[in-house]
């Protein structure tokens, strides 16, 4: 059995679990996915805010990628999950299982006893958990085009604010893990960074101390699947400058592999002299949704990480 | 296995299926409840108003009492169903089990699909259905204290309604049933009326034509359990009153037995009378919770029933 962790949050580490997923036909492989709680937009940000919850859409999005879509009924509550209320209501915009999450996270106090609660009721393939107990929020120190560095405070914002990120942090700075996140990091054979929002998705993982300190410390294998595009929040930033990124963040963090799509990264020696410089191999693989070069396709993601996670040390 | 139809709605119904699901344990029962569909007050009304569903909240209550609280994890989901959101946001007062069955209404296009998908995750000993496809409207004329007739629309007010009830009607006048109650009610061995708000619980199921049809015909015998206590819908109206307002709205109805509770009838020789005139006999037993004479006991229902449906014709 292959114990593997995967972070990230939103379609990025959906796109990852349901890859891994599929290569559970292939190969005996037990999935933790460890979800960032610093969104505050969207239905999320609301009940964060109403409800003082931890923000439940991207835990919702993972637990639906690891549901057993070949058991009807859980592939039913699986859609449920997803079902987001249309209309303009006090609904409208909620999906149904962030409610379902919200009212577990009330009834039970315990955000991963929800969580595990839910995975059930889709039958997952997988665990998922929150990086964190308690919501966090996401600030960065942001330079704007005229050069002026202002403070951006909230997830939302820094994923959609105009300029160049120069620092990330966490508030607060130094928040209390998710003990069992700890563990399976500690625990696991493969540690997996992206795809997904590099700054709003990713590196947070990197900023709360204790787990930052069992991914430093693990001895499982690395393997960091790079984005096919740049977003606002990464503008101005190369897929080179991605590794940096995490290094700068967890310093001294070594990796085994670096996954990126030929088609997305221009010339291959830059990004693979900055993978090497972690201690990593760069993987070339088509790995995009064909026709929509912006989106990671499970099953040839899949298809490129069997033979990355088949081999034995 | 004895085939049994429970019509109601709210707290009554839900007491009266905790006391047959009780009985399961002693005699092999296959449980129906079909659930009026009229309330238009808190929770059910607002998502019935807001968005066109068949008003959630009995059905709900049906579920939770027919889940198997046994088994810890379908316990645990009935408690989710029945967590309703304290506050003051918008969503406050919703039980998430109506967000849920609403949910599953609007992704499935089919209210019966979408109960019985919840009534799996519970893992519900029975099944729970609504006396109609489509929401409907309970109005009444009701006779002031004043002597003053005026109609009155919607289940909450004709609930509250200070005065007597003249006359009840449903709006559709004549609302398609549904054909799995239908069928239910055919095939059934017993079919059970009350305890439950007497207007607006339990005469409406009588006032759908095709189900009242099928209550007329049907070979099962029939039993009705009265209340413990008057409310505000049928202040003025007697215990053989109530009775008497059944065969007015399913003229010919022939009963078989009616259950009592000996404290809560006074002279039991009217109520007597009354029964006998529908052609059932009376039986009187302890039925309410000890100190609180207004809610049935569902152990101490089930052990008045058990003598009652262990009778072979």
């Amino acid at each position: 059995m292959t114990r593997i962790v995967a972070f990230g949050g939103g379609h990025g580490l959906a796109a990852s679990l349901r890859a891994l997923r599929a290569l559970q036909a292939k190969m005996p492989l037990e999935l933790t996915a460890v979800v960032t709680v610093g969104d505050d937009g969207g239905s999320s940000g609301r009940l964060r805010a109403d409800r003082g919850i931890v923000p439940p859409g991207d835990i919702r999005q993972a637990l639906a990628a690891l549901a057993d879509d070949a058991d009807p009924a859980a592939g039913q509550t699986a859609a449920l999950l997803q079902h987001r209320f249309a209309g303009s209501d006090p609904l409208t915009g909620h999906p149904v299982g962030n409610l379902m999450l919200c009212g577990l996270m009330e009834l039970l106090g315990d955000p991963v006893q929800a969580i595990d609660h839910v995975a059930a009721l889709v039958k997952a393939n997988g665990r998922v958990l929150p990086m964190s107990y308690d919501p966090v929020w996401i600030e960065a120190d942001v330079a704007g085009p005229d050069g002026a560095v202002a403070t951006v405070r909230g997830q939302h914002n820094v994923a959609v604010a105009k300029g160049i990120v120069r620092t990330l942090r966490l508030n607060p700075t130094a928040p209390a893990p998710c003990v069992e996140a700890v563990a399976a990091t500690k625990n696991a054979d493969w540690l997996i960074f992206g795809p997904g929002s590099w700054y709003t998705s990713v590196i947070p993982h990197l900023l709360v101390p204790e787990l930052a300190d069992a991914i430093a410390h693990s001895t499982a294998r690395r393997l960091i699947t790079l984005n096919l595009a740049v977003e606002q929040e990464t503008s101005g930033l190369s897929l080179p400058d991605h590794l940096a990124a995490l290094t700068r963040y967890l310093p001294g963090l070594r990796v085994d592999v670096v996954l990126a799509d030929g088609n997305a990264i221009g010339a291959p020696e830059p990004l693979r002299r900055a993978a090497e410089s972690l201690g990593a191999e760069l993987v070339l693989a088509p790995v995009a949704v064909r026709g929509a070069t912006t989106r990671h396709d499970p099953v040839a993601l899949a298809a490129a990480l069997e033979p990355i996670l088949s081999v034995r040390e």
